[in-house]
């Protein structure tokens, strides 16, 4: 279901191209966004000053940034400089995975859209071009829906919560295509998982990859400045 | 089913009555016991200080404090010091009510569970004598442990999570006499919402009228100094 017009949504924005495009899908359905970050330890923070850049552009009302330092608990080689990133096409989840990550987002959302009074969330999952999360799942979307609505004080009143994750079923260069139709400046996101200092992406990550491949296949050119090519 | 003795479980600790006696029920079945706390912003903030005594006395092998700033976020009175906590029996969920507040403390739960390789995870929700809050009733947790297996590299791959409320279906006066006998020391443990900065309970919020009301139907005196009487 649509939610109404000049409602209020809370989205999910990392910064990356996913993020954006969904900002940009939630505004163009006439929504008021107020945008989420976390800072979680990440060692990829350039992406932290491209959700701001991207939140600005795309006109969200407000743009936070939660300081989670899930990252202090361990496990994963996106919050661990221990840890190396692993090499595209090592098998299974990647260490890449943090533990609960989407859980705990989705969780910091839905306590803020129930204090604002919008009960859509806009989360940029995807399960086609990823890495193999099980939290990009639409079993684990659908289970997160029903969560909240059981949750929470709006839920279980009957202002029901709805999770959307409207890039669910794209492929990577579809979801372009929709974001360059809705005018997404994706020279403003961050996709790379071990960024230099200045933001260069590295190239060989798998999030830098699937990038790359999705502007292959939608055979744009990728407008972020870089070092690497397919 | 029981978890397996000399295994990990985390284990949600706030410092109040409730998760002092679920500590002590998972350290009686032999478990290894990481205790998690959260500085949430919370103006009862004795409770952080009772943590750390309880963690200690009743054996937890580690206990750590995660700072979350959703009290940032807003919405309630045990946050928002602009909010004042409500006299009893105001009808419906209390302003006290934290928005998706166990939401977000299971979320972070299971996400260094995962890290440990802990697959229990205890909370001491109650549904018989408590505030009325949506996420302590048992298809709240119900729901989070479907959640859980769905969210998480060990979920889907068979090693199951799950979420263990020992204290669901017990009335506050049952849970006392069972700590008692498991040897949680009361005098450790704070429930008040708006304590006194010494830590002196106020004697007239929902928390400290429950707490009242379950010692005096268990037939003893609550170990903890304090100013008020029933």
């Amino acid at each position: 279901m649509s939610p109404a017009a000049e409602s209020r949504a809370v989205v999910l924005l990392s910064g990356g191209l996913d993020s954006a495009t969904t900002l940009a899908m939630a505004r163009a359905q006439g929504l008021v966004c107020h945008a989420l970050s976390f800072d979680y330890g990440q060692r990829h923070r350039a992406e932290l000053a491209a959700a701001t850049a991207v939140a600005s552009a795309l006109g969200a009302a407000e743009h936070r940034t939660l300081r989670l330092p899930v990252g202090e608990l361990g496990g994963s080689a996106l919050t661990d400089t221990a840890l190396a990133v692993p090499e595209p096409g090592t098998p299974g989840i990647p260490l890449t995975y943090v533990p609960a990550r989407n859980t705990i987002f989705l969780a910091c959302a839905l306590g803020w859209a129930e204090v604002l009074g919008a009960h859509d969330i806009f989360i940029g999952a995807n399960a086609v071009d990823y890495s193999g999360y099980p939290d990009c799942r639409p079993e684990f979307i659908a289970a997160f829906e029903t969560l909240a609505n059981l949750a929470t004080r709006d839920g279980v009143e009957g202002r029901k919560f709805r999770i959307h994750a409207p890039l669910l079923h794209l492929g990577k260069a579809e979801i372009i295509h929709r974001g360059m139709a809705l005018g997404v400046d994706y020279a403003l996101t961050s996709s790379c998982y071990q960024p230099a200092d200045d933001g260069q992406p590295c190239g060989r990550c798998d999030s830098c990859r699937i990038r790359a491949q999705g502007f292959a296949d939608a055979g744009l050119a990728d407008p972020l400045t870089r070092k690497f090519t397919l």
